[in-house]
This record gives structure tokens, C-alpha cells and sequence, in this order.
């Protein structure tokens, strides 16, 4: 075989074969004409990972470029330019007269003695050690992976996004864009489009701030991520509503911090619980407006105990407003942020849900006293969040876009919501509680007793049905399973088809036998 | 006083005034006709902020709507909405007949029996805690606020940036854009930006790949960070190159790692003096193509063992590649990636500097074993990155914009970086030693021994000059200070005269009085 089989089609068998090597040859090198890499830069690749792998070692005398072009029936300048690449970067070093050699200054590799795989797996055996962190996300489970829209995924109505004017409003700022535009941005984000939002929480969510204290983030996810850099250390403990929103729980995981799950009423958290289980927690995540994913509203006095608690244990209060956006029949809520004078709310908000998630844009409104910290954190984590998005989206804003799809989109999920709520009534009769708030773009279908809600959400997943368990939502094991269902993008006149299905596969075997319809009568 | 001046212009001394309150009055509502809030909802909110901060408490009487639109000279319609909203959402209640107070069941504020100020700011006194890792980030000094181009800011030229082409591409892919486009995303990145990715990989930096390896991030600073969380734990130990990048020293630092510094020399990372200082080191962050700030390139042997010892000592090596995409007289050398058979080394590229900064575009090589771990980090991070960006990034890729950017801006950086030496020297003379490597966008003159390179870049940036000190980049004292020049954002025709400035700022006085042009002769 000797120095062999040039522009022959890749053969991995051949260049993983485990032949051991007599001083002076090179097997194979086997180089493909087809491939969108030149020939000589194969070669070169190809003399790399012979040297990486033991294949070649330190000292080991290479073919003449001649003899090693006549072999490879290439030409004798692609070897030229592979040779001297190699000599450039130190691999190859030619001795005067005797032709060149690997490099003698390059260590032998550890273990070069038996013949190792190629490619970068890992050798068997070796245990790969990932942070502590990363292994307790990675035992919660990936996350699942759902339709990206269709029902019951928690999203919003994609199709309805005025889509027309806000790539109208991109390709603008992407044509005018400046050197300056595209240089390295403000830590905190565009100012004229925390100016805007500013200017939206003041006048609509009954916050107090300025522009000064809003930081863009790449959604919720990352406003979370970057509070619990900024003021919490490894192995603190924070209130967590139980059930709750699964992203802060692995946010949690991740900054090493530990979640302590409070129960839930009809009020929303109940403080003095928190208080009995850990009085001492170093902070407590809330969705006060919406909770998630049950949807009351925390009331007026659990908003002042979570207050007075926090101002007495020194704590922070987390705020996530995710989607306070959509409460039909009644107004937008205050924030807890509007209500703290002690400045220990971070609020979060986000476009995910009143925009679209691919957007990627939430943001912090902070206390004055910790924008310092934030600014420090986002320098490390990612400097700063990139630019165009975020003009568009002040322009979207401005112009009255964001205002009036807010408006329109209220409409259209009410809708949804009731033509949902009938369908379930219709297709499971009294077999699921509806547990709905009068806001947002999901409900909670909670199951009979005993019914296990993973093993359910599961089947629907695999039947193309987009949805997730209550259970995922709890620490702790819920006395109840139940199903979180969007609807915010299921058109109204799909609603009843999913449902139906949704019930075919989820209803308890034979407890309410009308409305099951038998599999095998064709309507699958 | 009573209740008084509706309409009057905010007056913030009377809001935050200390006076107490007798039971049953409000003080003052001060309602702004002029604000782009509505008045009832100034009136609710000033509502919240008096109970929030004590001045109104629980069982209070509050005036009937009658007199409260009177003294406000306020339409009642105004009031009505107010205690509406204030009832429904429980902060008022209305006992029958006798009128409504605040809610008996919100707790009295802490401390509320002295008059708190308003305001989000903390109270005097109280000492803010942020996170240890934020406590040591504010230690290191805000990042130096840099103009955004301009001599000699480290940036890419970003007039020269194919503007046009780009922001055809964006609007296109805005105007095409679909539902599935603006939904969740793929946390790992969009795959057709991964495909261009790793077949430019393959092609140009003898990467070995495929683009199940690929994760989009934002930029390389997310690059690192995810790294660390994904593999480190807080307390390891992590070697950096001495003098290295600050990006790293703050990414390290905000994972709770512990950066080790490592002399370089004109070969790169000394990887004995490595194990001499820490052997057990659980990483070592490198930049093996060009190293940051100095430009050597990591030669051969050093590769090897480098590539040695993290096998010896179960170290992952995460090699930043930040620029190596122009490297003037030579081809684009191989990455560590592509010499490692054992997947140790994670590789960082990014779109900063051969794109533009504001596209927060950056990527990670993974080997396949750690796929899944930093999969579950980035859905705890910030879930997925925007995509319109990446699709068009892709087709900027892929439709040839991007080699050719590549190949203009080597012959334009090339050009600037002559023309900086040859400027230096004018200016200089010999009291400065120029470092430079045969490639990226950044060069170091070293100061003359004994000067203090960091107040000399701050009296330059104070001159509007941008440029940071290299002892920025140590971890150790330097023997030598230096300033780090940035030229891929300079027009050669500006060069000299920047230099120019640079030199009557920046030059040692007395030294070499022939380049110290005199204050005060009208050259200022």
C-alpha cells in the first residue's frame, strides 16, 4: 500500500486502521478530489492528525516532496504547500541534506506507544467530568422538546404579529445602520429603547423608574440568570413558588443556588409558609401579576408580607412579569415593583410573550443601588446585547405598533381562552378542573386524582401534541397532576379538533366512555 | 393643606415631605395634567406609593369620591376609575354606608411608624450585598468606557463592512420570515448557520467537525462563560496566558474560578512553568493562533504539550480563536481543536472582529461528549439565541460575502498596521518597543521601563484617544507597561496624526524633546 490511495473516495475504516508504523513510511493518506477542501490542505490536515494521534512520531523522516506526489498522484506544489506549512508552524523541520523530519521539539502523545482513534471522541473508558451544576440540570431531565407552534405549545399567536410592519421597521434600521450602530453597544442596552420601556412600565404597570435603571437582557431566561450572579452566592436558598415556573428552578440550579418551594393559594404565595420553611432565604422568585403556571394574582396583603419579609430578612424579591401584558376584563396590574420603597424588587419583563420568543429581548428594571453590580456581571456573561433588535423593537414601540398588537391580541386570546375552556367542558365532561385565570395564554387542566400527568404529557407529545405536566412546574410531589395548555397561538376554529384528539389519547380509560371515541374506526 | 393640588406641577419636596398624618386626611395627591400618564392613574399609583411607604394605613378612612374629585378638581369619572381599580385589586375595601378605607388586611409596613422616603433608593445606611463573585468583578474596575470607533479602539473597520449587501440580507430574511422563525428556537443555534459554520471549519482552520458540535453564541465572552459553567466548578483552578485577555479574567472570575497566571514567551504559553505553578489546574484558557495582547502564535511543541498535560491531568482546554482569520503573509494556521484526539479542547470563534462587534455572533466546537451538558447550560442561561441574525449570517456565508469581506480587510489591516509601525517610529523614536505579530488588528508598544502604562492610557482616553494599558491584561505586575493600539478601526490617512497626538500625550517628558511638540503653540 505504501503511500497511497490518492483521490480515492474517504475510507474511515482505513484511516482508523491500527497498524503499527515502520520508521520512514506514512500508509495512508488518503486525500478526496471531491471534497470542498483543496487537496493540499488535506494533505496538511492529514499530516496533523497523524502527528496528533502517535501515527507519526517526533524524529520520524517524511518522503521526499517528490516521491510523495508521485504516490499520491497529486501535484508535486499541492505537497510543496503542504510541506511548507508544516515547517512554517514547526511541525516539520528539515535537516540540511537528509530531507525533513516531524518536528523533534513536538512531545511524543500521551500514550502514543498503543494506536489511538481518530477523531475528537473521547478514548472508551474515560469518564467525562462535567461542573456539579451541569450534572444536577442534566438529572432534571432535558428539556422537552416540543412543536415549535400548533397546540397547546405556551406561545403566542405567531401568525397574528404584525409581521409586514416589523420587518418593515428592521430593514429600515438595517439600511441606516452607522459604524456606530455596529461597534460594541452600551452594557445596559440601546437607550432609546430603555427609554421606551421606561416610558411603557411608568405609564402602564404603575412603575417607578427611569431609564438609568433598565438593563436589556436576551429574554426573561437571562434576566433571571444575571439577578442571581449579581446577588446571590452558591448554596444560597430562595422562595420558589410551588408549583412554578421550571425555567427559575434550573436559573437556580446553574448559580449553584438552592430553591425552596413555597406553597400556593388562591392568593398566590403564601408568605408565612415561606417564613416557616426559611425565614432566612436570601431571596424569593415571584410571578405576582400571573402566576405561574396557576394564574392568580397575588393580593394586595401578600404583597405587603413578601414586603415586610424581605425588608426584614434582608432579601430580594424577584419579580418575573412575564406576561402581564393580557388580563381580560380588567385592567394591567401594578407591579410589586411600583409598591417597594426599600429597593429590593428586581422586576423583570420580557417580548417573548406580547412580541415573539425568537426576538430574544427582555429586560431588568433595578434599584439604583445595584446597577453597578448588573453592569459588572453583563461585561462578563456577554458584554452586551446585540443592536438592531433592539432599535427595531423602540421603533415598534414608538410607533404605536407594540400598544396597539397589545390591544388587538387581548381580543384575540379571550377568544381562544373561552373557546377553549368549552371544548375541554365538552370533550372531558367533569373528568378535568379547569384552573384558568382571567389573563395570559395558558390554562391549567387539572387531572383526576391518581392519574400520573407525565406519562400523559408524554403520550401527547408523541402523538404530535404539544404540552407540558404540572408536575414539571413542582419541587415537591403535587397532590394533583395536571396539563398546561396554550392557547395562545391555536386559531379558535383548530381548538376543537385538538381538544378532541387531546382527549382520545389523555382520558382515563373508561370513565367517561361517550367521550372517547373507539381507535380503529378511522378517524386516527 | 387638604387635599390639594391637583394639576399643580410635580413638586417632589411635598411628595417625599415628613409631616405625620392625622387619620382620615391625605395630604397631598399631586396629579400632573401635562404627563403622559392619565390622572386616574396618577391617582392610583399615588395611592400605592402613600400605603407602600406608610403615609396611608391600613383601616384609613380615604375621602368619598365626591369630595376627593372636588378637592382635586378632578373629573369623579377620574376618582371612580381609581378606587376601582385600587378595590379590585385590594388595596381599598368599602365597608356598607360608611364609605371605603384601606384594606384592613394589608400588614403596616416595616417601620412604618416613621415617615419612609420615597423613591426606589435604598434608605440611608443600608449596606447593599451583591454576590462574592460581583464583589470581586467591582474590584477589578468598571470596564473602561472606550468611544465606540476611532484611533485606537480594538475594533474591526467597520465603514468598510459590506453594509449594503448585509442589510439586503437581513430584510430579506425579515421579510420572509414565518411563525416558525419567530418561535422557540434551537438552543444549540440555527442549523444553517452550524452547517456554514463547521464547513468553514473544515475548510479554512482544519477544524474537525460536523455541525452537531456547533453552539451559536453571543459572542465569545457567552462562549467562555458557558464553558466554565458547563465544565468547571466554582474553586477550580484555571491557567490563563500572563499577560492574557481581561475578557477571561472576568469570565473566570464570575464563575468562581480561580485564574492561574502563566508566563508567555515568543513560542505562547510556557506549559512547564504551567505545571510548575499549578500542575492539578482543571483548565487552561488559551489563544493558540494569535495570543492576546502579545501575538505570538503557539508553536508546535507547545501545543503538544499542552495538549499533554491536560490529557495527564484531565484538564479541558478552551482555545479562543478570537481573529485569526487575518494573518498577514501566511495562511490561516491549524487550530489546537484540530491536533486534539481526545476531545479536550473547546474552541471559541466569533463574528466580532471579522464581522462587527453589535451582531453578539460567536460559536463554540464541542466534542460530542459534552454536547448534552452544554445543551442543559444554555437552556438555563438564556434558553436560545435571536435568529433572525444567524439566518442571515448564514446566507452571508454562504452566498461568498464573508471570504471576500476576509480577504479585502487582511490586504486593509495589513496596509494600517505598516503604516501604525511606521508612525510610531516617527513619532517615537526608539523610546517605545513595538510587539507585533504578522496578524490581527492590535499591536503593543511597550512603554520604557519604569512607566506607568495604565495612568498614561487614562490620560489618553481623557484626550479622547482610545487605548488600553497592557498591565489591564496581567495578572502579575509587568516588568514592562504598554499600550494596546487597536488599527483595524483607524483610515491610514488618519494614522499619523492620531500617532501624533498619541505621542505629545503619551511621550515620557524629557526623553526624546525632538517628537515633543511644545503646548501652547497653537497645536492643541
Amino acid at each position: 500500500m505504501g503511500w497511497l490511495s490518492a483521490r480515492a473516495t474517504i475510507d474511515r475504516n482505513h484511516m482508523t486502521s491500527s497498524r503499527r508504523l515502520r520508521e520512514g513510511f506514512i500508509p495512508l493518506a488518503i486525500l478526496e478530489s471531491t471534497a470542498a477542501i483543496p487537496l493540499r490542505r488535506q494533505l496538511y490536515n492529514w499530516f496533523l492528525r497523524a502527528i496528533a494521534e502517535g501515527r507519526l512520531r517526533p524524529g520520524q523522516r517524511v518522503p521526499s516532496t517528490r516521491r510523495m506526489a508521485r504516490e499520491l498522484k497529486v501535484s508535486r506544489i499541492t505537497v510543496l504547500w503542504a510541506y511548507e506549512q508544516l515547517t512554517a508552524e514547526g511541525y516539520l523541520q528539515t535537516a540540511r541534506g537528509s530531507g525533513a523530519v516531524i518536528a523533534r521539539s513536538i512531545p511524543s502523545p500521551v500514550g502514543s506507544d498503543r494506536m489511538r482513534t481518530t477523531g475528537a471522541a473521547r478514548p472508551p473508558g474515560r469518564k467525562v467530568q462535567v461542573s456539579r451544576q451541569t450534572a444536577k440540570l442534566l438529572r432534571l431531565g432535558e428539556e422537552q422538546t416540543l412543536p415549535i407552534t400548533g397546540a397547546f405549545r405556551n406561545t403566542p399567536a405567531l401568525d397574528l404579529f404584525p409581521r409586514r410592519a416589523w420587518s418593515r421597521l428592521v430593514s429600515r434600521r438595517a439600511r441606516r445602520s452607522s459604524p456606530r450602530d455596529m461597534g460594541y453597544g452600551d452594557t445596559m442596552g440601546e437607550p432609546v429603547l430603555r427609554a421606551a420601556i421606561a416610558e411603557y412600565l411608568g405609564t402602564v404597570r404603575g412603575g417607578r423608574c427611569d431609564e438609568s435603571q433598565v438593563m436589556i437582557t436576551a429574554g426573561s431566561q437571562q434576566a433571571v440568570q444575571i439577578t442571581l450572579r449579581a446577588l446571590l452566592n452558591p448554596g444560597d436558598r430562595v422562595w420558589v413558588e410551588e408549583p412554578g415556573y421550571p425555567g427559575a428552578h434550573r436559573a437556580l440550579l446553574m448559580a449553584g443556588c438552592e430553591p425552596v418551594p413555597v406553597p400556593t393559594d388562591a392568593e398566590g404565595l403564601i408568605v408565612e409558609r415561606g417564613v416557616q420553611r426559611c425565614g432566612s432565604a436570601r431571596a424569593s422568585y415571584v410571578t405576582p401579576s400571573h402566576q405561574y403556571p396557576l394564574g392568580m394574582t397575588l393580593s394586595a396583603s401578600r404583597r405587603f408580607q413578601l414586603l415586610n419579609w424581605a425588608q426584614r430578612a434582608d432579601a430580594w424579591l424577584i419579580e418575573d412579569d412575564y406576561d402581564s401584558e393580557y388580563r381580560f376584563g380588567s385592567k394591567p396590574i401594578s407591579s410589586l415593583q411600583g409598591l417597594d420603597s426599600d429597593g429590593r424588587v428586581i422586576y423583570i419583563g420580557t417580548f417573548s410573550k406580547v412580541c415573539f420568543p425568537a426576538l430574544r429581548i427582555g429586560y431588568l428594571l433595578l434599584p439604583h443601588s445595584v446597577v453597578a453590580a448588573f453592569r459588572a456581571v453583563r461585561e462578563a456573561i456577554d458584554i452586551f446585547p446585540p443592536t438592531l433588535y433592539q432599535q427595531a423593537l423602540a421603533d415598534f414601540i414608538r410607533e404605536g405598533h407594540f400598544a396597539r398588537h397589545i390591544r388587538r391580541m387581548a381580543a384575540v386570546y379571550a377568544d381562544r381562552r373561552e373557546c377553549l375552556i368549552s371544548a375541554l367542558e365538552r370533550h372531558f365532561g367533569r373528568s378535568v378542573a379547569i384552573v384558568s385565570a382571567t389573563g395570559g395564554m395558558h390554562l391549567v387542566a387539572l387531572l383526576p386524582r391518581g392519574m400520573d400527568d407525565e406519562s400523559t404529557a408524554a403520550r401527547l407529545r408523541a402523538a404530535g401534541i404539544a404540552c407540558s405536566a404540572l408536575s414539571a412546574c413542582c419541587l415537591e410531589r403535587p397532590r394533583q397532576g395536571g396539563l398546561i395548555l396554550g392557547y395562545g397561538g391555536v386559531a379558535t376554529d383548530q381548538i376543537d379538533e385538538a381538544v378532541r384528539r387531546l382527549a382520545r389519547i389523555a382520558q382515563p380509560q373508561g370513565r367517561d366512555p361517550r367521550h372517547v371515541p373507539s381507535r380503529g374506526r378511522g378517524d386516527s
